[in-house]
């Protein structure tokens, strides 16, 4: 371990650690992303003559792939099999919507990355259908949100 | 279009746009994302012992990677050919590491989404090495710095 | 090539063809498959209570992204890129959904095998979705209904 | 759940739904698809001067390929491990290629899917190599044949 | 450019490097590998009752599909569209197989590394499907034969 | 089997053979590969001014990410979760380098293809970062060093 990054070695050389000696447990993550931009943005991705659009869905379905895509993304991530992943995409104030997003598996590892990948993947699936009509819109706040299962303990942000 | 989202028609249906018509130009793009962090962790990740280490790199390369599986992660992107793709990471403030990307092709749409993808996946991965010492790390102001080259004309934020 | 099979030489042995002195031109194809399932099943993919849910969607969305993976899938296929990918989904008996694929691209090879792997996905998505109620739903009539551009001429399925 | 959709929850929202309750079973699926195509077609695919070509051995490995791929092209599949896969390819009429794949996992949820995928995919392939002798091939009954293990009960196509 | 080493900067930070202002030309690469084995092995691969067996298929489809995917294996090559892909394998001793690996393209920058990933994953899949009678086998000689296309001009090994 | 290789049937056919019964057990594999190049350039890869680059990082890196992709490329290996992962490259002689790859899971089946996989792609990637100034060096040695876990028993390189 090098200066304390745990995936690197004490020659500070990146590796993928070893979790052959962990239990397999019931692991969770929850991630979120915010995406903020003009009232008339956040109005064409979530209402109007949209609501029976497939622009939520397309995030949706972005960030629940992408969590699948997390060990090609994140080099040192290790691969482990999702037994769940939901997305959930909400008006959080008239400028910004907010994305959650679920990731569970049985395993030896934990899933933040999952979650925070499918987070930011859905936040920036949102930009790519709605920047033609404003460009400056800005993704914030992506952050774990709670984490459980595994050695390490508990996370949950206050 | 539907509500002024170009990527879904007017029953709202999501589609790659048609682009077959659109010049062969010169495109460019430059994003940013921010990690926000406790001061150690900065440190750990940017300095001291690290300075040789692999961190900057491995988060370098995620980002370079991630940005050639853009048309992969963004269901309605063009794929594209990359003819440039570089990242800069730099401390911002004592708490905060910048992440630039910049992305350059020659073609019929713009790589803002690709830019975009390679700042978020490096922030990411940097979290990932540094998260079993700071899971409270955040990353903000995701976002699009200058783009240009196409039709829809130039765009730098202020 | 071996017993007209172009994509074996004389040895029966499976390359990828030099298309390098191939024209470059606009080329289309339009594919469709059938699923056909019960009444009951139908209704539940297309109408009703889900008339706003994602169902649609998430196959419109599978066919979209796996036409841009077909060189991945069909070993001997060519790397291209898409300009445009629709993709069309509508009752067409009371027990049969049709699903058409439009792709289009500028380059030295057409897009057959894209719009018929976006079909084949797309209906195969539909039916993942449906098979907890109805395990027996067939695919079928998948093929390829007209394709233009490129020296070997225009295709329409009469 | 929506309408029946398992896929979908209350409000039409799509997920990867949770399996991380279910019990792991052995499971198995074994799926088909038929290639029809003009006598010609069919005999410059399997016979003849191509008896010893690979145009079988393509399909047959794209068709694996494929299977382990299903994840990443049915967005609500969960990942998953698979144990044996096979796929068969026989005439099965003058005008009629039958393509057979079998797939096998120890796991939390069955396996219907990636033999569908292997199926649809072998086929497209076979497709693929014949299409500059006969575009006008289709495929049909593509389908699941029989499905064992889990807590839904074995099916058996009649 | 650090050391001599063009895909790094004079920091000596990796980068995908600029090809934008690169003339777009035909271009070729051969490369090799040569699979070292026991007489045994290599009549188990190449001849006697598996004259119409899958392997030599199994490693040429391997070897050319991994061409396709040279841009995701290493990290600072360029995409690019393959216009064409051969693989050759031979007997070139009693002991020893000879794999060779054809790739072209017209573009920006040259193919390589393409050649050099078909021959080696061609070489690596014979290994695979021979290692349940020979673990020793040894890949020797992964070298690129010879380029032509470009402005650094042509390279033939002597 | 045919002809001694497990990976084909008694009719030569490719197949993934079927892990199912196999015992769950720790598997490791070791492999190498070395890349023999000029002294210069093996200086220029290895030290001087590049001594703090990311030239063995970006092998290091690529070879991680390629052992993970191991079953997308070698078409009848098994998918698997790696649970460790180690690149290390040391300079064996003025005029070689040596990769070492180490991975390990624990699982139905071995991990050879992984270790080769990964220690194959970083020498390309060190060749890819150095082709500028030596197109001529050759990868040699790439072969498993020792192996254990599993029913087939442990193998160590004499």
């Amino acid at each position: 371990m090098a200066g304390g990054l745990t995936h690197l070695n004490e020659k500070g050389e990146a590796h993928i650690v070893d979790i052959g000696d962990k239990a397999v447990t019931r692991r969770r993550a929850v991630a979120q992303a915010r995406l903020v931009a003009k009232v008339e943005t956040i109005a064409a991705i979530m209402g109007g003559s949209l609501k029976k659009g497939d622009a939520l869905a397309v995030a949706r379905i972005a960030g629940i792939m992408a969590a699948k895509k997390t060990s090609e993304l994140i080099p040192l991530c290790h691969p482990l099999a999702l037994t769940k992943v939901v997305i959930n995409i909400d008006v959080e104030d008239m400028d910004a919507i907010r994305i959650e997003a679920i990731a569970e598996t049985t395993g030896q590892t934990g899933v933040e990355m999952e979650a925070l990948v499918a987070a930011s993947t859905a936040a920036l699936t949102l930009y790519d259908m709605a920047k033609a009509i404003d460009k400056a819109m800005v993704i914030t706040n992506l952050m774990l949100v709670e984490k459980s299962g595994g050695k390490s303990g508990d996370f949950t942000r206050l």
